[in-house]
């Protein structure tokens, strides 16, 4: 059977960087391997300089994106306690969903779908909060939001950012920011296989943490006693050994190329696309101030078959770009251009895909 | 840097079967793309061929085997639910926590580490629980319990077995047996990298599940809307794509050599190891009734340093077996052989190996 690849320009994943992919079939190595656990110190270390954080528990959790988020707020509230989320798309949703499921009691700061959210209003919309909660890049609507702004104002409320589909994509400045935990997924820019989500938290979050968490999986004490444990590695787990080598793969060749260089590779290549699609005559949804450049949410024109193009992209160029999310389904694509997909090759290929499908 | 190579023979990861690792580098499918949900509906029959069930809900999740255990627990008990667990080792103790962690009442049926759970005093541990869990291969003694003998005597409770180190290396028959949930691991018997918790549950259990369980990523309501959705996917979260063709090709390498044949294979290799370590005069920690193929507890001679002969092994053979675990674990060694390690030239590897560094 032929081997099918594919162009991923949808939310995710994205075509992995071809060093994060070797990786994945190196020869196994078990958990406790000195010399596995010499590439996962080094691969925590890679995380800390791609947040550019210097929080000590900084570590690839044994999930996916959603199981960061889950840890994040499972670790830092239970009943009763106040977090403030801001909503403006399908990701604030869910952290309100599992804030809920912890039995905090969530405020909703919200800004329509499409629009960033105002952080002046997120900071005001309770006077103590324990915990005020945002999407950094919302994967839904691809605008980006102001974490910076949010931090800034945070008085002595915890920050989380949700940077699933922003780091290593566009800057993510942790400790300048002020952010306290912030979680992110592989698939997206960081240019890795879906699987396993990288986390980090400060000190002065890990003070504040549940102590018992109702996550037995996701305990960060348990974890943190295996991954940068000082003095002796505890087994909680068996850590996913081949998909933390191919992270450790992917976060070198980030590092490697250069934060900065990256992140212009992906701004070069979002200007790119987003003047291609004008160019066909598409209109984007989002504002230029606030659109993203590793995702972008077009709209689809009317008398066009939303689902039809996306077919026709896969069936005859192997494009896969993404369908709008809830009720935008039919009336919006949602193109990515994350990770190592994020070369300007992949925007002319799909630019001259597209045209041809829409006949333009 | 030369490519380091093990031959896995402690308690997991095993070394995957070469198709298994060769499928992870496969160029990266979208997680909606049809040719990969196509792999993904066989994976799930794939994993109830090797179950031996017809259960409908029969699924990897996105986590180790740890988050199937948790996914058992936080899915089908709540708070002041009964729970009877089966406790004669690490893995009977950690569902113990696991269940308390979502306010069970947990019931404990105790039988000495090394020795198998007598299943009349689990049964008879409490006149209506609402589930029943036990653990079928302890992988931290080495020790079988009889699964099937606990599950005749359910009587109206739900049967959970951990199936974590036994599943596709020693036989599990879930529905002859009447089994209602279980959890497995990718990285032992079943020769796949650590990563996904194989899971199935019977229509019985469906139907007394947790309304909104307190983990929204293992909620299985809606996990279930995208693995295996009836009338079209609905997106959860991204799967672990790359893991997940990985268990395809592995089990797809099980399912060709056939289950009969693969517990033998695994049982024969259980028997030339057993022999050949009591050939170098070393003493096994499980009666032979119910000692397993697939993982066995050796017991370390007086005066050998445990940790330094592990460390030789690893050295100059680059052979990793387990330590003991807890209070076992300068004691102990725990010999795994699983999966594509069950191999008789493997036993006799680590035989050699052995026999020198303890100069026997």
């Amino acid at each position: 059977m032929a081997v099918l690849e594919r162009t991923l320009m949808g939310p995710g994943p994205s075509n992995p960087y071809p060093e994060a992919t070797a990786a994945l079939s190196a020869p196994m190595l078990g958990h406790l391997d000195p010399a596995f656990l010499a590439i996962l110190d080094e691969t925590c270390d890679r995380l800390r300089s791609a947040w550019q954080t210097a929080n000590a528990r900084t570590l690839p959790l044994s999930g996916t994106g959603s199981a960061g988020m889950e840890a994040a707020f499972v670790n830092l509230v239970g009943p009763g306690d106040v977090v403030v989320v801001g909503v403006n798309g399908l990701f604030g949703e869910r952290m309100c969903e599992v804030a809920r499921r912890c039995g905090a009691e969530v405020v909703r700061a919200e800004a329509p779908w499409g629009r960033p959210l105002d952080p002046a209003d997120v900071v005001a919309a309770h006077p103590s909060p324990k915990l005020i909660a945002v999407v950094h890049a919302e994967t839904s609507t691809g605008v980006e939001n102001d974490v910076a702004a949010v931090a800034a104002g945070k008085g002595d409320a915890l920050v989380l950012a949700d940077c699933v589909t922003s780091l290593a994509g566009i800057p993510v400045d942790l400790d300048a920011w002020g952010v306290d935990v912030a979680y992110s997924g592989t698939q997206k820019c960081v240019g890795v296989a879906p699987g396993l989500a990288p986390f980090t938290l400060s000190d002065r979050a890990w003070e504040q943490r549940v102590a018992r968490p109702q996550s037995w999986y996701l305990d960060l004490g348990l974890v943190g006693e295996y991954v940068g444990g000082q003095g002796g590695r505890k087994y909680h787990h068996t850590a996913p050994v081949s998909m933390i080598r191919s992270l450790h793969a992917g976060l070198g060749v980030v590092l490697d190329e250069g934060l900065p260089s990256v992140w212009a590779r992906h701004a070069e290549c979002g200007r790119l696309l987003h003047e291609g699609l004008q160019s066909l005559g598409l209109e984007l949804w989002v504002d230029a101030d606030h659109r993203l450049p590793e995702l972008t949410t077009v709209l689809v024109p009317a008398g066009v078959d939303a689902s039809k193009v996306r077919a026709q992209l896969l069936d005859r160029f192997s494009i896969e770009i993404g369908a709008g999310v809830g009720p935008h389904v039919d009336r919006m694509w949602r193109i990515g251009c994350m990770g190592h997909t994020a070369r300007p090759a992949n925007v002319k290929l799909l630019l001259a895909a597209l045209a041809e499908v829409l006949e333009r």
